[in-house]
């Protein structure tokens, strides 16, 4: 047996057993040449081996997934989302607030959590930096820390995405407070008070968030959950209605985990370039991919300076110093402007704290420990899933990041589901909290895999499974 | 001679000699009676005596000022502002932001500075607090910090006002990133972009970035030097056009020092209450007061919810925190929702650095040194420029705070001035940024005085006093 045909074989045996599932993605090509010390030409051997048999399927820009097979529990696929395309006002917010409340309140099992696990994080770590930069700096002037921000985070930063393969002007970069601080500093820099927002369907919160905030209103996108945002959909709208600024999500949304290819994003970005609609584009999951290199950004097709970039460490290095920032194009003076004017400054010492971890310590590897967790955890979320949730449960393909997006029967109220979990000291992330719309995502949840796989967790998964038909009462 | 006739003679003879200038301030009865460990009663009677004889005089709020005598360099007082009672849009931001940037750029003497001397400030020890916080929550979790805060700062903020005897409810406090952040959410919370905003005249720029943030427009209210805002001009304004809101400084005003009197705040809020306008109250100052006690607040005055008031650490304990707080009456539902939707949470350790600091250290200690070394400072910078600075020049009386506001003659104009002195590398505050009037404050200038008096500092007024007439050319 030829080298390729035993790993052929032992993925296959894998699938036999159960432990790949029908619908999970399997390593990359580039991975288990890694793992197994194989050239990439035996690992695609085996992998085109394992096609033409039937065993597994290549999807563009996502990589290879276990096929469907008799007998199997099989997580259905989610279709593309088609809201009406009607702008509403946004008042998500004291929904957010009330559901992430209820994880401190009963100090419940976080799945409906939108941050990751922080014992994964180097808290300790960052807070040597800290002290040993007050020690050196006794006297610290918040002077130094006017905007645009602390030049050696900044260094730092600009560092960081030549190290992931993109040029950026350290001269764009704004530090703010977490991306939440950037992404509204953009949206105020480009829109007013009124103006429609084009956003995807369903939506982060976060981007919902800003539109709220500045009283704005919204207008959902058609999107489809493992390819992004329709353009066509997109320059529909445009062309019926007024359109302030896209906001979108390009590299493992939230909630629906997709990687836009690189076509389309720069479809996307050709289209808005044509109506000079600005672009706020949120990367906070860019460096927690499942795949074999960084994915591009909305910014690198960016020929106009119309692309508002956003960024943080908040979901990669500490959600604790909340430091984030903007790469804001032709906008980048308003941004600071209002930078200046929201915040006056970002805390110094966090700031310097995280430019002294990035400078000295291990980012990447830190970084590749949490992307080996979360893609396994991912498979292991969508197993559990898969296996005890009601047939007819469809989920997504999250490529990077560390939420699942899951579509329950029409008749499930994600309300209903998540009060009676709460009952039982469970989180999930109501469908409600994506949309403007008052019923858009009614029966879907959000469930947060960044957290080791437990009996506790397999437990929860296996409650919540239990619950559903009781949510579907006078649905 | 008696204790008391002892006394009077001492003061006298510090007068004569100089040392005492006319205008100045002298020790309050209370700290003179603490400093030579006399009864409370010897020192009045000394001071009765020291009025009758001409030397001093008293000034109701304010506390006992030498007298102008024949042949003394003596500063004028400043009169009541007479702003044109017309709104305008606020676009302040640039040039504060330029005249920050070239204390850093320049490395210049920071008379120009906003900041408190940062050697003031406890960094070291706060930063010791922040390490064993760290070590003591190695995996701290955001979703303890929704707002409203950090439970545990917020008890902490609390006692302080009990201290400083007023009560106030824990469960109003809302954590902000400074109170830059705290002001422009109450702004937030009770206007909209295109609203009138009434602030005192000169104002500070903090609360025109707020309402320029808002796109909201400012009218400027006529305000006392020494006795604050003049409550018949704003109720006159009141009555002309719509207001949306108010905003004052009560204590210790950025630029002019004022502290106003009870009764003035009562009739302020008063007012403001037959009309149902809310008030937003900057109390950054408050525990920098000179004289014998804390200073009361408007909220104290408040019985219907429409006092907003906001404070913060930056002035007294540390600037590179950037831990402010508001206390927003019947607004704090919206304040918090808009706390979370602009910076989701305030960064955590620094809000427990803060908390353990207050729970275990000498906060009122280092406040008493603060306090001593500003007012001293107050005394030595007044009387510096009124030996130095052209005939004619007016001075503020500051009774709290560290910066004094100088009327120079109508001919000068400060941002030429602004630009001479940077180029002996010394900065000033041109008036220019404390009025929405493109000329309003053309001819003054703001000092910090919070850094030890030193012959570099000396050197700087007798340098600023010799640029002034090139400052006036053309003017």
């Amino acid at each position: 047996m030829k080298l390729y045909e035993k790993l052929a074989a032992e993925i296959e045996g894998l699938v036999e057993s159960g432990v790949l599932l029908a619908g999970e993605r399997i390593p990359s090509v580039r991975q288990t040449s890694q793992h197994h010390k194989l050239s990439i030409t035996t690992v695609l051997r085996a992998y085109v081996l394992l096609e033409s048999k039937g065993v597994i399927e290549s999807r563009p820009q996502s990589g290879y997934f276990v096929r469907r097979r008799t007998g199997q529990p099989v997580a259905t696929e989610l279709q593309t989302s088609r809201p009406t395309p009607v702008s509403a006002e946004v008042d998500v917010s004291a929904l957010v607030l009330s559901t992430l409340r209820s994880i401190r309140v009963n100090d419940a099992l976080p799945l409906g959590s939108p941050y990751p696990d922080p014992s994964l994080f180097a808290l300790q770590r960052l807070n040597q930096y800290g002290n040993a930069v007050a020690r050196r700096h006794p006297y610290w002037n918040v002077i130094d820390d006017l905007p645009p921000g602390n030049p050696e985070l900044i260094r730092q930063i600009a560092r960081r995405y030549l190290e992931n393969g993109q040029s950026v002007d350290p001269n764009e970069i704004i530090v703010t407070v977490g991306a939440t601080e950037a992404i509204n500093l953009c949206l105020q820099a480009v829109a007013k008070p009124g103006d429609t927002i084009a956003v995807e369907s369903p939506t982060f919160y976060a981007m919902l968030h800003a539109i709220e905030r500045m009283g704005m209103r919204a207008v959902e996108v058609s999107t489809h959950p493992r390819e992004g945002i329709d353009v066509a959909a997109l320059a529909k709208i445009i062309d019926e209605q007024p359109i302030a600024a896209c906001m979108v999500m390009p590299n493992f949304q939230n909630p629906m985990g997709f990687q836009m290819s690189d076509d389309r994003k720069r479809a996307l970005v050709e289209l808005l370039t044509r109506h000079d609609i600005p672009v706020i584009e949120n990367g906070v999951y860019n460096e927690l991919y499942y795949g074999d290199s960084h994915p591009s950004t909305l910014k690198a097709f960016d020929t106009r300076g119309l692309v508002l970039h956003c960024s943080s460490f908040s979901k990669t290095l500490t959600t604790a110093h909340r430091i984030g920032w903007a790469l804001p194009g032709r906008y980048r003076d308003r941004v600071e402007k209002f930078k200046f004017l929201n915040t006056l400054t970002t805390p110094s010492i966090p700031q310097l704290a995280i430019a002294e971890y990035l400078k000295n310590d291990g980012y990447d590897h830190h970084l590749r420990k949490m992307r080996k967790a979360f893609a396994q955890q991912a498979s292991i979320m969508s197993a559990a899933v898969t296996r005890f949730f009601p047939e007819g449960t469809k989920i997504s393909h999250p490529l990077g990041g560390y939420v699942l997006w899951v579509e329950l029967a029409p008749e499930v109220d994600s309300m209903t589901l998540y009060q009676l979990a709460l009952e039982h000291r469970i989180t999930v992330g109501p469908g409600y909290m994506f949309s403007v719309r008052k019923h858009g995502y009614r029966n879907f949840i959000r469930l947060n895999y960044s957290y080791p796989w437990s009996k506790d967790i397999e437990q929860a998964i296996v409650t919540i499974a239990r619950l559903i038909p009781e949510a579907s009462r006078g649905g």
